[in-house]
Formats: structure tokens, C-alpha cells, sequence
């Protein structure tokens, strides 16, 4: 839909406008109102060379797009009928409780063995423990590959899948071999599409998962759609959505909690939606209103942190992570909440 | 708290900055750090002309505040034990439910009745109904003294009592005149403090509530516990806390939903915090999911619009109002969270 | 324009969408596209209930606005070839410049005399002072009324035409009636409707002026615009707008400069635009660059505060106001730049 | 600095806090106030780990960091004199002009060698050209490695040095083998580390420099001069900060201007700052003012996209390339600019 900045477009410029469509495939059909004259573009005017086009036209006030610009994850498309199984369950059908460490200490590996058995024992269904962790300073711990052999086997010792974030193409191919169940995308690597793109085609032909993290600073929507899509343009559909708080504000949080993200989300993707109230919020006694107002918001399911001795956490668990009896009672609280909802 | 540019004052400096704080009945304590040398305000800092003198110094980095700007508000001051009771409702106690329509119809009042009713039987404590309104466009309906009437014709035909914009200060008496039982400050006046003095003189004397919306843009916590502080400061101490969302983004909703800032604002202000989902996310399929969300991060209330028709309301009801039903599910489900939070 | 959720309204949906419009004297054309179908409404869509309406419809994804919602402030109003003059300036032919204190002092008024000299001789062509203050603290210093004498007396020394804040409706009367010859709408009341009304009326026969300051925290442009079109609506067309910054950010400005909306406003209105750079920065030693920054913009003015000595100010002067030979020097060179981007 | 909740510690939680302190040879420094006692760190504060247990006590309000987590991009390290050349120009003394189109069309190569002429006639110094091209949508053109050598033999023809973006590890190589003068890190790679280590790394023996974006999203400061910090301490200086606008708003830009970061930059960090208004707001009309507004706000330089037929380009051209004679104008008053503010 073009908006021209006058009433309508004059011959000359009608002419121009035409032929840069047609160069694309589609045409132009005017709408004449009692003011304003405006133009559809009829076909599809996904490509985005087009709109360049057409927006660098000084006559041209705006132009509204009216197509999805997702082929894959759009709600409408052919794979919205798809539906992923993680850690037992089938998304969307009961919520999945993902928790655990965040980062994994690879000079005490109790600490995660015994974690691992507690969240177990609290109801989550996959364990997380970090492997590789960004940091915004580069003089801290950056994590130690020596972990994920530690990830393995509080998983074969729980029986647990598990999910961890790969910051670079090579620790994808480290993970998979490993067995890791769910691949993390962190929200600081949430638009590095050459990433993106090594996952998708990495596990094009297994059953892996893809948390995929919202950008900290995402602003629109669709940014973080498209980030799925590419997972999927490049071979794997088992992408999950998981917000996490954007840029924080002067209210007080570590980031700004987004959980509120999910039924837009929902009107637009076929994608479930697993929210990270840890990271959101950023300090343990917020994460319990958090991970309910999650559920409230339709959320398919929760990525805690958790530690069976925070303090003594070597990541972010000595701000924000569960103790297991207060994760227990987290994830009961959000089950009679998901189930109250469904009443 | 000042941070000096440099790793320690000089002399003149440190001179300079004891003279102006000598002036405001502070002293200046150095504590020399390792590297850095601060300098703590020893005394009252709360006087804001005495931070922007130090702040205008070309040498001072920056100024750490370390008190509370708040004197009655805050929740360590002596007004903390404060209980505000409204609809038979004493807050922090009981979820407490304002519903109505956002714009009574001065030419169709059975609407309202109807819907006075209907928000009764729905389990609403207090009715909500507009009578002056505030309008982006100058040219759409801006309200009707004439609604008063039909507002409290309401209130005595349900007995509830009722909540209302005033917009200017001869609206207050008008309001206080007819009795009405909680006077709404709009987010548009959030920062008028003409208006909030005003209303924190006319109803000293009276057991009148003050539903205080939060501004549609404010940023930082502070102001809006700061407008609260004027109301109070003034000589009315029943002030509630009411966030409706923040500056729309691109994500798709109104507003920003902004129920997340609940547990912040409760630990600086003992006020109660009732939030307006409907507000917040503008449409009122996203209304219940918002409403449980607020509940979720420990709101004491919810302030929902309802309409027994909302197509034929005249104000946002045709977007945002729930129908009696819906209202009375959420309001059920409300209650649940409450009490399942409190478990 | 309407665009449905589903590929094309259903024929009950369009009878319905038809008879919504038709209430309110449009049409309904269809636009059948290649995959969508979208409906434009064909008359004057700028009736905010009509909208509501619509918007409330479950099967509506979103409505896309085309035309302008400003009868006067529009660019292609009547009103667009209206020239405002202050201080012997036509806006917009040479670059306007208002200087002076934050707040006058009342107890010491030779600081705003001897100031309004200064600004005089650094070549200002209006002198502002601050007679009423709003300040989010209560129980700081909020003006005096004997100021307005002081800000008077200083016009009739200096030949200074004079601008200055109005925060309530009794003020205006006052202001006038001393011959202020132009009225300031600060920041925190650019959303209180009842005062811009007042204004726009008490000044419909005088040539007063209107500097509107943007909201702290005014996101959407239109919000801004709407607020002049309440001035010019209710009777008074010479409405400058001043941006000011807005909500600030962890960046470490007061606020966040937006003197870079200038050419948005610029191409919707036909208003001059007045940049204040002192409160969006909020530092003095940064005011200078946000000057000439707000004139590459194509601002059409500056307002920057100025004070013989800022140290003794009290209001915000002790930070942010210019020093009269920095003001000069800030002056020579805005206008320097004013002229080279005309060259 | 920590701030307890209560007016003071307990000696039990004074205790706590002094362990935790000791374990990274740090001390606690209490300082008695009127009414709150505060707790000043003496040692160095800048370990992430020591701070999260701290924030992590339930008895901490917050904590004050004092101290410049930048070890090697802080203006006061041993590294503050460090000087970049490109282009013949020492970053700081003259103002440095990168110019160049968005992305190489490897199917008509002379495009892009007469916009490298028309840039150097211009009065560019370096010339950019994109080869990998990051986009949101991944059926977009992507780029193609045949474009180093266009870009490569531009360089040879016009004697200028060149600028491009590499957006994976095995790029870096390529560039760097082919003899790219200077490396751009992309705004959605500004947090990727793994990158940013990588680029450290490959050129700390050489002479290039690197042009870091800033994120489309970063919004704290701090965060953005990290990744500098990222960049040097894996081995290469010559890092050069680049604001490019930040999360778009409702205002109407591509992304939001932030060439107001500069100073803020500027007193915290000695590298210098060129500023590329071309993506900051995205249409071509508004580059020229945006570009005066950088050289206002004190940039080092600036980074225009320029194309000797925008409408043919295959990236952002068409929208916000300047046409040769426009970026002469732009440059020419750029530089007037610069010597009106050094007067």
C-alpha cells in the first residue's frame, strides 16, 4: 500500500511506481478516496529490494505492508500445523519447566550433579547448565568446554534432556556430538545470522531443539520472528521463542520484563513461546511473580535458573537463582495457574 | 554520594563543595578508596537546589543519592501503617475490583445502569464511570457534567460506590458535591501539580480515595511515587498507585503493559498499587491474560473496563470493554491467583 | 484502510464493517489482492469513535490510518501559510533566539536583571523567566507571583519582549494582564487538555504567542501535534513547538535530546520549531553542541537558559544555564551555522 | 558502595558482606551518616563474580559501582594516547569522511567503481563497500565473496582504502588477506564475542582498524564501549566507535538518532567516534542535517552511504544512498562546520 505525500501520484510518478513493481512481479491498483488517492501493490511484495525501492521515492510519504513477511513461522503457513516435543512433553500441550544453573563450574561439578537431581525432584523437565557463557567484560570466566562432558553426565545420571547455549559455529558441532538435547541461542547472538543460519543447517536432520533468546535490546516484533525464521529457512522447524527482558529502563530491573511479548507473538507465529523470567527480572525474589505472570500471559512453558547453593554459583546464581524449594513451589503454583486458565 | 571526575578533589575543590553543603546543614565526608577518593553528604540531601548546585560543578562526575525523596510516601515513613479501605475493601487485605464504563452516554444512561448492574453481579466492589474525558482530538466528545447525575443514580440504584476522572480543579468540588467516593487522576495529569495540590486540599477533611494513574510516559519510579507524595503532601493520604502502561512501542499493544512495576513500587511506597489492564493493553481480548499478569506481581487491585454492549460505548469501550461475562470470569479467576499466591 | 485477520472478510463482516461507517458518513471500497483482500474507507476516517469501533472488531487485525488527523496544524491546512512573529523575528526567516533565567529569584531580583541585560547584548530576541516552577518535589521552592513584576520589569529595561511558564488557569489572566507576550506550556502539562483549551481561548483576539513544550515523555509525534491543534482549536494559531528531550535513558543525559524530530514535525506541520537544548541535555557544558545540533535539525529557534551567575540561580540554573559569554559565543556560531545551510 | 535496605548492617550481615569482599581482596570501608550508614569497597570492585553474590544478599538495596570497568579503553588508561590514522588522517585532528555504497552488486561492478571515484572527488578518505551483507530476512541477497575483489581493485583504482563489514570468523581472514585497511563490525554483531575476540586476535600485529556499530539496540553505555574493550584486549587498538541509531520509536525514523552519544562517549573513553548518519535515519533527505548534527555533537568523523545511482543499488541505497553532489555539499558543510567549532 502506497501512501503518496500529495493527494495522488501525477502520471510521471504513477509510471516510475509502476515500473519498479512490474520489475518484481506485481502491479499497481489505485484507490481512489474523497482526499487521498492510494496505491496497492498487488502480488507479493515481500522482497524487501522492492520496498528499498519504493521508500527511497521523494514523492512517497510511507508504505504499508500488508503481507507476513515469514514464510515458515507465519501462524498461516504450511508448518503451523507442526508441534515440538521437548523433555516429555509436546509444547503447547503442557507447560515445560526447563531449569538449572547457569553457569556450570567445572572445579566443582557437585554443585550441577546436585542441582540437576533437585530440579528433577522440583518438576522440570529439561536441565539447563551453561557451558560457554558472553560476558559483557571480557576479563571474566568465559566458560570451559570442560563442562559439557559435566552437562552429559548430570543428564545420564537424571535422566534429564538438556539444553545449553553455542555462542560460535564451532561449539555447534561440540554440543551435538555431545548429545546436547536443546541447542541456546543467547539473546546477545539473537540477530548473528551466520550463526543462525550454522544451526539450522546443523540440525536440519535431527530432533534438536532451538531455544532461541530475544535479543536484550529487540525492539519490533517481527526482528524476532525473523531470527526463527531463518533457523528454519535453514532446515530446522523446532524453533521455541523465549523472551527475556529487553533493554532495561530506569524502573529498576535488570532488563525489562516482556512476557507481555507472548499472545502478539502468538497472533503472528505458529512458534511456542517459553519465557525466561530469571533473566527478565534479575534478582531470585522477583523471578516467582514473574514466572506466573508468564503463564498469565499464555507462555508454553519456563527456563529458571536454579541452585541447590546460589551464593556459591559462578554466573549469575547469586542474583537470580531458585533455590530448588522455592523453584518447587514456583512450578506448582504456575501448573494450578496454567490449569486454572484452561477451566 | 559525589564522585569527582578526577581520583580525588583538590583543595579549593573540597572547599567549595563543603560551603555549599554547609549552606543546606550537611557536612562532607571524604572516604579515600584505593584508587578513588568519593565523598559522602553526611546529613539531609534531599534538597533538590543543594544537588543541582553540586551537580553544576564542572569537576563533580556524578551524584549518588542514597535517601528517599519521599517523606510521607515512603515506606519507612510514619504513614506507612496507613490503611486505605474502599467498597467494603480494606486494600492489601482483599483483591479489591473498580469496574465500569470508560465514558457514560449522557444521552443513553441505561447503558450505565445496565452496566452498574452487571458490574455488581460480576463481583465489582466499586463502579467506574467517566464523566468529563480527556481526548487526543479536539474535535471527538470530551464528556458531560449532565453524566454526573447518571453516575450517581448508579451508585444509589447498586449501592456501590463510585470512582471518576476529575480533570480540573472545578471538578473537584463538583465531584465531592455529588459524592463521589474516588476521585481519578488521568495519566495526562499525572505531572499537573497544580491539579494533584488541589486535590489534596479539597478532601483533607474526607475519607475520599485518589486513583492515581500512572502518566502514559513516566519513565523513571520516582515520578510517580513524587506525584503521589504531592497529593499526600497536601493533606490527603489516600492515594492509590494505578500503572495503565507506559509509551507504546512497536510491539502491538496501546500501551507498554507495565504490571511488572508492582513489586518495585512496593518496595519504596507502602501505597497499594491497583492496576488497569485495560488501558495498558487496549483490546479486550488481551484484557484477561493482562489482569492475571497484574495479580501475579502482587497487585492489590484491578481496574477493568466492562460494558454490558461495548459496541454501542462511546469512549475506548468499543476496543477495550470487557462484556459482563468475560468480566466475571476474570474477576473468578483473579481471586483464584490471589489466593492460590497467598497458599 | 482494514485490514481482516483472515485472508477477506466474510459477507455478515462486511455488512457489518458497512453499516459501522455508514453511521458515521463513509464507505467501504474493497481492494481484492492477490492473496488479501483489504477494505478502504472512503470519506473523512478521522472520527476517533468510528475508529474504536472498528478497531474493537474481533476479526480486524489492524486499521492503517491515511489521513492526517489535524484539521489546522496540518501542513496542507489553511492555516499552513500563517508566519508567527516574536521579538521582532518572522519564524522561520531568521533564527529565533529566547534566553534567560530557569526561575527568577524573588528575593534577589538584580541576578534576572542583570541577566536579561546579558542575554540582551549576547544577541537573544525574547528573554524568558520562570515566574511559577513546577518541580516533582513538594516541598521545594514552586514560584512566587511577586516574580511576575521582576519578569516585567525587566522587559521595560531591556525592550525584551518576555516569555514565561503558565502552570493553571488563573495564571493566564495574570500573565496577560502584565503583558507577557508569550505564554510557555511546560513539559509535564503538554497533555493537560482544560489548560491548553484556556489558553487557546484567553489569548483568541491578542497576538500573543505559545511556546509548547514536548512532553518528557511524548512518544508518538501525532500526540505532540494534537496537543498545538487543542491551542490553535480553541482560537490562538501562533503555536511554536519546542522539543526538549524526552524520557531519559540510561545513556546519562537529563533526558534524551530530540532536537533530531525537527524534520518529522516539519513535514506533518506547518508550526516552527523552537528547540530547547538546556533541559534535554541538562548540563551546561553539553548545551552549546545540542544548540548547534538543534539547527543542523532546521530548527527554526533556540531557548537555552542563561544566567549571569549560575551558581546562585535556583532553580535548574546552577546546572544547565549558560554563562552570558558562553551564550554569545553559542549564538554566534548557531547562527553561523543557520547561514551556511542556507548557502 | 553497598546500600543496605535497613538503616545499617547487622554485625551478622556485616560479617557476610566482609567474607564475600575478602575472597577478592577487597575491604569494607563503613561510613556512618545521619540516618543510613553505607558500605565503600576499598580494593578493586570491577569483578563481575564478587558483585553478583553481593547484589544477591536479600539485604542489599543496591550497589554504586565507583570504579571504570574499562581497563584499556578508559580515557584515563595507559592507552589514552594512543592515536588511529586512516586515511591518511590521525582520528582527532581532521575530520575523517568514510564514504561508499551500502552493498557491492557483483553483477555490475561499475556501479560500484564510479561511486568510488565520485566519493574520492567528493573529498571522501576512505571508501566502504559491502561485500557479506547482514539481513533480517534470509530470502534476501546476502552478499557474495566476488565482491572483495570489486571492492579490492576500487581501492587500487582510486588509491583509497576501504572499509567492510565481516560478519563471521572466516571472513576476517578473507578481508584481511586481501588487504581491507579497515574491518566494520555490523550493529548485530556488536555483542557477538566470540567475533569481537576473533578480530582482537587476527590483527593484533597489523596496522587496521575497526569500525565497531553500535548495536541497533545497545542501550547502556557501558555496553558499548565492553565491546571496544572486547576488541583491545584481545590484542588490536585502532578500535573506532560508530553510533548508528538506536531501537527505532514511533517518531517516523528508520532507527533512532543517537549522535547525541558522542560526548557522553567522549568523557568516558579515548576512542574516537565516527558517526554514520545514513543508517540513523535512513532516508536520504535527512542524512545531510543528521551528518551536521554528528559534527555538532563533536564526532570524529562521519560514515555516508553514497551511490552514483542510489535507485540501481541492491542494499539500502535506494533509500538512503546520497547522490555525488549531495554528499560534496554534505562534506563541504561537514567541514565548515568543524572549523566554526574550533574558532
Amino acid at each position: 500500500m502506497i501512501l503518496p505525500k500529495n493527494n495522488r501520484l501525477t502520471p510521471e510518478q504513477l509510471n516510475e511506481v509502476t515500473s519498479i513493481v512490474t520489475e518484481f512481479g506485481c502491479q499497481i491498483q489505485p484507490i481512489i478516496g474523497a482526499i487521498r488517492t492510494i496505491y496497492a501493490i498487488v502480488g507479493d511484495e515481500r522482497d524487501e529490494l522492492m520496498m528499498n525501492r519504493l521508500e527511497g521515492l521523494t514523492y512517497v510519504d510511507r508504505i504499508d505492508r500488508i503481507q507476513s513477511p515469514f514464510k515458515l513461522m507465519d501462524k498461516r503457513s504450511d508448518l503451523a500445523s507442526h508441534r515440538i516435543k521437548l523433555g516429555g512433553i509436546t509444547l503447547g500441550e503442557n507447560l515445560l519447566i526447563i531449569a538449572g544453573a547457569c553457569t556450570i563450574d567445572p572445579k566443582n561439578p557437585n554443585y550441577f550433579y546436585e542441582t540437576a537431581h533437585a530440579v528433577k525432584e522440583a518438576g522440570a523437565h529439561v536441565l539447563r547448565g551453561g557451558v560457554w557463557k558472553p560476558r559483557t567484560n571480557p576479563y571474566t570466566f568465559q566458560g570451559d568446554v570442560k563442562s559439557l562432558d559435566i552437562l552429559m553426565e548430570a543428564s545420564r545420571r537424571t535422566g534429564l534432556p538438556v539444553d545449553s547455549e553455542v555462542m560460535e559455529e564451532s561449539h555447534i558441532k561440540l554440543a551435538l556430538d555431545a548429545g546436547v538435547h536443546s541447542l541456546q541461542v543467547g539473546a546477545r547472538n539473537a540477530l548473528n545470522y551466520s550463526l543462525l543460519r550454522a544451526i539450522g543447517r546443523a540440525i536440519a536432520e535431527k530432533d534438536t531443539a532451538v531455544l532461541l533468546k530475544r535479543s536484550i535490546h529487540m525492539g519490533p516484533l517481527n526482528e524476532f520472528i525473523s531470527a526463527a525464521e531463518y533457523i528454519a529457512a535453514f532446515g530446522n522447524p523446532n524453533v521455541i521463542l523465549c523472551p527475556r527482558g529487553t533493554t532495561p529502563t530506569l524502573d529498576g530491573y535488570r532488563n525489562h520484563p516482556d512476557e507481555s511479548i507472548t499472545p502478539l507473538l502468538k497472533e503472528k507465529t505458529w512458534a511456542p513461546v517459553v519465557v525466561d523470567p530469571s533473566h527478565s527480572v534479575g534478582k531470585s525474589s522477583y523471578v516467582p511473580a514473574a514466572a506466573l505472570a508468564a503463564v498469565a500471559y499464555g507462555a508454553d512453558g519456563l527456563c529458571i535458573e536454579s541452585h541447590v547453593e546460589p551464593a556459591k554459583g559462578i554466573g549469575d546464581d547469586p542474583k537470580q537463582a531458585l533455590t530448588p524449594d522455592v523453584l518447587k513451589k514456583t512450578i506448582v503454583q504456575a501448573k494450578q495457574l496454567w490449569n486454572l486458565k484452561r477451566n
